[in-house]
């Protein structure tokens, strides 16, 4: 039998009388950047964490600490809130099904998740709606692959169905040989795929929403996004040099799927940027996160109001703050754990940037340092993308690695 | 003898290896929003709080409760920490004495914070200084202010030297026989005097600056206040139709004064302006406060780096931030409890300020009504002064009173 969720650390005097209580479950950054976002609309959020060291359990009161795998924690911490959102989509949803049976307040609901949670189910979704999607294949057998690595020439991609982040549980098979026994030793581990066919990629790009669960929807601009290795290390808002009915596509698609989904809270919709065969720039929707999402970080400092505040707002279904940027250009750069942590304090990095750069904007997470672990950011904002691109990145280079790369 | 202060609801783990632990004595919404600004800083702040449910204990993790006119508690909430700093000015100074002598990092300290603790100390330094200041005299007597009421032809600001704010603390007697009478009283209380002459008050500004203890000083903007029953309501960033000569005197002016007086940390000259014989504006210092003030909140959604960020960094001795502002006019609009609290819940307060103003950035405290109580601030931007200041201000009476003025 599971132990119960631990309330020694719980504090019902966190909550201001009349104002709304908002239990996230999960405890990673977005939880924190929620937190914070939550302190000024009187509100403090209760958070289910695993630790209470977590990054968002360091800066709120009302922590329970417990596990979001353990149906009874989830219920246990959910009791008496006014909203139960997410900083990840890993919590099973039959979980989320007893919550609502209880009457509780879960946004984004199940109905909507399952689109974020599971690969297949959002690609039948998006066909459906006749969205942009590339040609994609349940697959249940070697010989399931076989055929569509012939069908495609080879340009396979070929995802886990469920649970892959930043750049986890995707391959690139390089023959039908390798990618035969890939599938073969994956469906033998019970992991459930599908395959899809690769992009030419010319860039990532986001489109990010928020919804109320009343329908209102406001989105922020289309940002440019870089990855490496699969993760997220930079965005650009608004995504540079992109043609305008690109732009409007990408917005109006996102708003699409939000209200066709019945998403609530912030959904971000990760896009290929590509070409058709007559060489005009075209869009191919990649994922769908129903959450505050890494590529609207620059939101933060960038915009009237930013995607943590909006999806608290928006899954109590509250009026829905303006989207207005405050710049020409944002630029968000990630840091991440260098690959060996430098001799150099973090704080001293922090002030090496802060001399270089006075208007850097440094969010750290209160993360320990592990290789490529996000652990931080920098949003800094200007006129020229291509020159805030360069210092943001500087910026966070010299965060993870305590080096400039010109001197 | 004092009961220990209590550490039931302190939390180590709050604070993340290697990032600094800020202790705030306070519990206040100057606290909240400390704690606030210090999250994306990678910190959580440590406070002094005497009530578990107190704005600033809501949104921390790390709470310890107790009295700041305990000189056990403070000092056992002060030890370990990076730096101690404050969201009031009322802590016994010889208590900060003691931390300094057992190596603690105080911040701002007593030989600064005298001057805004005592107004007459203040008044003598600032007059030592050159700085423009009104004519005054310590009151130790009844023949005192007889004569300063004659030497004033009745133009006569009778102040409490100590302990007085939000209007408290200030009389101004019609008569000679009223303000014998006042000081008689007053010093049979106890309470030491000072008198100055009252200034023909055109309006009244604030120059606000961050200095760290190597002695880096940053500026912000100077901004209009305006004051209602002795309570700031409302501040315009940039001080609108100000003579840009008036702009520089107050900004060197507070820049000196930080210099001077060793300030650390955020402080904040309120001014007033008046006109001179001869027709010319000039100011007078009021009175100097050295922490986040009422007439810097606009900073935190008006500037690169707020007045709460800044503080913070500046009395750990960090690279201070761009004070760059991020539109042509911020306006703030507090909010005050009404005389009698409306029907309508907050929360619903807050949705109609936001249907109506969606750039509205509402902060609320987290505090129970009570007739004219500091419950939260608005803050707008925008491009025209007036037009900002409509918005803030409708904003603002509207989540007072549940009603617009305009309909």
């Amino acid at each position: 039998m599971t132990p119960s969720a631990d309330f020694s650390l719980a504090r019902p005097q966190a909550h201001a009388p009349g104002m709304n209580v908002v239990t996230i479950i999960g405890d990673g950054q977005l939880a924190r950047m929620m937190q914070q976002a939550g302190i000024e609309l009187g509100l403090s959020a209760r958070v289910l964490a695993g630790r209470p060291d977590a990054s968002a359990a360091q800066v709120t009161a009302d922590v329970v600490l417990g596990d979001y795998t353990s149906r009874e924690h989830v219920m246990a911490v959910s009791e008496g809130s006014d909203a139960v959102t997410f900083d990840h989509e890993h919590v099973p949803n039959d979980f989320l099904d007893d919550l609502i049976a209880q009457g509780i307040n879960v946004q984004p609901q199940p109905a909507a998740l399952i689109h974020a949670q599971d690969k297949l189910v959002m690609r039948k979704k998006l066909r459906e709606l006749g969205a942009p999607v590339p040609p994609f294949l349940a697959i249940e057998s070697t010989e399931d692959i076989a055929g569509f690595f012939d069908a495609t020439s080879g340009q396979v991609c070929l995802k886990a169905r469920r649970g892959g982040y930043d750049g986890k549980g995707v391959w690139f098979p390089g023959s039908a040989e390798e990618a035969t026994q890939l599938v073969a030793e994956l469906l033998d581990e019970g992991v459930p795929l599908m395959a899809e066919k690769k992009v030419t990629l010319v860039r990532e790009l986001s489109a990010m929403v928020a919804r109320t669960p009343s329908g209102a929807v406001e989105s922020w601009p289309v940002v440019e996004s870089v990855q490496r290795d699969g993760i997220c290390v930079e965005a650009t808002a608004p995504a540079p040099d992109t043609a305008p009915f690109l732009l409007e596509q990408a917005e109006r698609l996102s708003r699409e799927i939000a209200a066709e989904l019945g998403v609530t809270g912030v959904l971000a919709v990760e896009l290929f940027e590509t070409v058709d065969e007559v060489g005009q720039p075209e869009i191919i929707v990649n994922e769908l996160a129903m959450r505050p999402h890494n590529t609207g970080h620059w939101t933060q400092d960038g915009c009237v109001t930013s995607q943590f505040e909006q999806h608290l707002r928006a899954v109590l279904d509250r009026p829905l703050g303006s989207t207005a940027p405050l710049a020409p250009v944002t630029v968000m750069a990630n840091v991440l754990g260098a690959d060996e942590d430098p001799q150099m304090p973090m704080t001293e990095r922090m002030d090496a940037v802060w001399q270089r750069f006075p208007n850097a904007k440094i969010h750290m997470y209160g993360k320990d340092w592990r290789p490529r672990r996000k652990i931080g950011h920098v949003n800094m904002t200007g006129d020229d993308p291509a020159a805030v691109r360069a210092q943001a990145r500087e910026a966070a280079r010299f965060l993870e690695t305590a080096r400039w790369s010109d001197n």
